[in-house]
This record gives C-alpha cells, sequence and structure tokens, in this order.
C-alpha cells in the first residue's frame, strides 16, 4: 500500500466544484471514476481544498491509497490519458503514509483576476471577473494592508459556514495591474493572496470589498472596522466566482517525503496482504 | 447612410470561422443576424480577414452602411448587449464612406501561441496549442529572420488557395518565450508576426514551420531554401487553429476619418432619400 499526491489543475466553469454534489459533477467525482477504473480498485481521493463551483485551480492536491505498482510520478500520465480536457493532473508522487493535505500545516495562494476595460474580453471571459468601471489600484493596495497578518476573519466568512474558529493569517496580499489588449486604460487587476487558510468563500469576500475600496464606496481604512466587526454585513459582496484560481498549496517538504521504515512495512504487508488494505483511507 | 466600423474580438472555439459557411455558425452570421435587428435593416457586414474555424481574434474589422441615426461610438454599446458571450464588439466608430476594411493598404498582427510543458494547462487549453516537448526558442528566433521582408511565401500557403500573386512583406517576426505556472520549464511561447497581408493558412504553416526548427528537425538557414523553392511540401505543418488569435488590423487614420463633404451629401441624401440606398453596399 502507498499514498499518492496528485496536483491537480482544472477549468471549473462546468463543475459544481471540487466536491461531491447532489446537483452536478464535481471535479473529485471524475478523479475518483478514472482512476478506480485505471486501477482495478475503489479510490476515493481526500482533497486539500474544496473548492466552489465554478472556481479554477492550478495547483489543487488530494491524495489516495493504493496497491498499485505503478511508480508515483507515472500516475499523472496514465490518468492524463482518460482525464476530460478540463482537468489535468500537473504532478504525481509517492507521499508519506501519514501525509493528509488537510490535517497539516500549509499555506495556500489564491488569485483573484478582475478584467477592467470598456467591454469584456472574449478570450478572458471564463477566467475573470469583468468590470467596466476602472478600479483604482492604488487605494485598494491600501486596503489590503489592513488584511496582512493574523485577524478573525469572521466578517470575510460566508454565514453558511460550519467553523467555529476564524481567526486565520494572511502572509501576503498583493494587487497587481497589467495593461489588457494593448488598448490604453484596459486592465486584468490580479489580487494575489497567501495565507495558512481560508474561510468558506473568504477569497470573495475579500476580492468583492478591495472592489468596492477601488470604487471608492468605502475607505481602505475602513477595512480596520470591518475587520474588528466580526460582522458579515460589514464586508463587500462576494465577488463571483469565475474570478477566482487556486494557484498552488504549499507543503513542507519533510511531510511530503516517504519515510524508509514506512516503506519497509508497506512492502512486507503486500506479501501477505489478501484483501485491499483501506484501514487508512478517509471515508 | 453613413459606413460604420466594428472592431470585433471572438473567441473561435465554437464557430466555423469569419465567414458564413454551410456547415456551421460563423461570427459574421451573429453579427449580421444581430444587427439587422437592432436596426430594422438588412444588414451584411464586409470583414477585413476572413479568419479560419477555431481561430480567435482580439481586432477583426468590419463595415457595414446603415440610416440608423445611432451615433458611430454607441453602436457596439447596442450591438454587445444582444450578444452571445464570445463575439464582444470592442469599438465602433462611423468611418469614410468609401472606406473597404479590405481594398486598402493595412497590416495585421497575429500571435500563435504554443503552451509548452509536461501536460497541458486546462485553463490555456483554448487559446493555446499544447506541445510537451520543450522547444529551442533561440534556433526559433534565427529562423525567424529568414521571413522577415517581401518574398514570394507560395510555400507557405495552403495548396488550397485561389490566390495567385503570393508576394507579401513580412514587417516583424518575433518569437517569446514567458514562464508558466511558476513550474520551471513550463513556458507560453508566441510566434507574434505583423505583415502587409497574409496567405491562405500562411500565419499557421509558418508556426508549424518554426516549431519543426524549434525541435531540430529542420535548421534556421533551411527556411531561404524553403522560401526559394515555392513548393509548400517543403514547409512544416500547418499548426491547429485554437494557437492563433489575429490581434490588430492596423489602417492609415487619413483611409478612416470622415471627410466633411461626404458628410453633408450624406446629411442631404437623407432628406430626399425615401428607400434605403444600398448602392454602396457590397453584395
Amino acid at each position: 500500500m502507498k499514498r499518492i499526491l496528485l496536483r491537480v489543475a482544472y477549468d471549473g466553469t462546468n463543475y459544481c466544484g471540487w466536491q461531491l454534489q447532489p446537483n452536478g459533477l464535481a471535479v473529485e467525482e471524475v478523479i475518483n471514476r478514472e482512476l478506480s477504473a485505471l486501477l482495478h480498485e475503489n479510490i476515493a481521493v481526500i482533497g486539500a481544498s474544496r473548492t466552489d463551483s465554478g472556481v479554477h485551480a492550478q495547483g489543487n492536491v488530494c491524495v489516495f491509497d493504493t496497491h498499485s505498482r505503478i511508480p508515483g510520478e507515472k500516475f499523472s500520465y496514465a490518468l492524463n490519458a482518460r482525464m476530460p480536457q478540463d482537468i489535468v493532473i500537473q504532478e504525481s508522487r509517492e507521499v508519506a503514509a501519514d501525509f493528509h493535505p488537510r490535517h497539516c500545516d500549509c499555506t495556500k495562494t489564491y488569485e483573484y483576476r478582475i478584467y477592467n476595460a470598456t467591454f469584456p474580453n472574449p478570450l478572458m471571459r471564463r477566467y475573470t471577473h469583468f468590470l467596466y468601471r476602472p478600479l483604482d489600484v492604488s487605494v485598494m493596495r491600501e486596503a489590503a494592508k489592513y488584511l496582512v497578518g493574523e485577524h478573525d476573519f469572521k466578517s470575510f466568512c460566508s454565514v453558511n459556514t460550519q467553523v467555529k474558529e476564524t481567526v486565520r493569517t494572511i502572509n501576503r496580499l498583493e494587487v497587481l495591474a497589467e495593461p489588457a489588449d494593448g488598448i490604453s486604460g484596459h486592465r486584468i487587476i490580479t489580487i494575489r493572496i497567501n495565507g495558512n487558510g481560508f474561510l468558506y468563500n473568504m477569497v470573495r469576500i475579500i476580492a468583492g470589498t478591495l472592489i468596492e475600496v477601488g470604487y471608492h464606496w468605502r475607505t481602505p481604512d475602513s477595512i480596520a472596522e470591518t475587520l474588528a466587526a466580526c460582522d458579515r454585513a460589514g464586508a463587500g459582496a462576494t465577488a463571483p466566482a469565475c474570478g477566482l484560481t487556486l494557484m498552488g498549496i504549499h507543503y513542507d517538504e519533510a511531510l511530503l517525503t516517504v519515510k524508509e521504515s514506512h516503506r519497509e512495512v508497506s512492502v512486507d504487508a503486500k506479501r501477505v496482504v489478501e484483501m485491499p488494505d483501506t484501514t487508512d483511507i478517509e471515508k
């Protein structure tokens, strides 16, 4: 038995999100289906981040356990041959048998992209949120400073959450602007955020609030009050899913590395076990 | 009667190209349909560039004549409200009544984009051509130099063309490489080309040939022989449509500008004409 990590990129447009849902096809579902068919085992991956319906990923992470003798780094090739065009396994590798992608320290990087121009751009429409009114990036950058660090982000969390603990740390929060289409005033504005964990809808609520700052509907320093109030009603609207991409999840390499002692146990176990060992698969 | 120019951006994925075809929906067809419905006139636009099935545009151009009193720059707003998401009018303006987007001097800029990485990127798949084998950009740049200038591009033209005159001038041909996904070795390679006109499939055959140079299947200086041979069989494969985007068409402003004398004639004509004047609409 060995644990395999997959780094997964997907265009979220046609999916109801990462996690299995009754109302549509989930990314996780496609991966489980194709892995199970490939390996002739009943595979249920454990995902690192349950991205919402319509949200994209450049580097979400999941793990699964298998008896397969395919080398860790070859799963990506075998699996991509079966995958639809909008889900791609960017990397696969064997990891420590006790590595759990949610129950350990990590940081995540998200990008929220805004296409800010007179009219939408059909070549950007799937991966950006279109806004025609020009945003003032300098005040957005000022506002962003108030969010960096450890804070109670209750105001920036959907009221639908079941999470009790709402303190999180944002390590970096940048607001980037680059020219688009070669047309004066047309820009792609990227809100890039790295932190140790994010509450439900947190990045999209931060994006929606920074947009309101960029329109001068609220001042940069009002963000301090919004944080202190611990009240979702005080923050801005939740920005649309299509603008959001989970760029990557960063783990300490020591957590991932296969311990040699574990590998030996695993090899011994293989010799004697007749039935699949599913004791360490999360149900 | 006045002549209106539209600058049009589209995601070509779901269209059979710009021009009306029996086998699918054309971009031109959608514009004609929506313009005719908007203006209650029978509109048939004259396009500048007949992009192929699956090719994208950031700035194709077309013109039409209308009796409408909508100001030139407002057509984009009126028309975009009716357009599907994958076609957007980026700009509209009144132009000289005798301006014809094909029968005058212009230069066109195309970009052919290659996603060069171990696996495809689902967020780029619609607008790039995926190649996993690493391309040697430096030899592609050397090869590109042989194509710049006035040449007979018969070798770089589909044999299906009806055009007799195959001499064209390429003003600039750049091969750009930028890192992608933050993963070492993953790149977007852009072949950017500007010229005074392009033969059928010319940019895609140039891209396909430069790709073969980048793989060291042919040398940079072999391009000189390929040009001299005037034989399509000597050039590389036609690269896939999805990688190609028509970035813009550049006209001398003097050709576009409405002449005041014409405007007066047009105003006078409006007063007396009862039936639509269609004499200067191309059938």
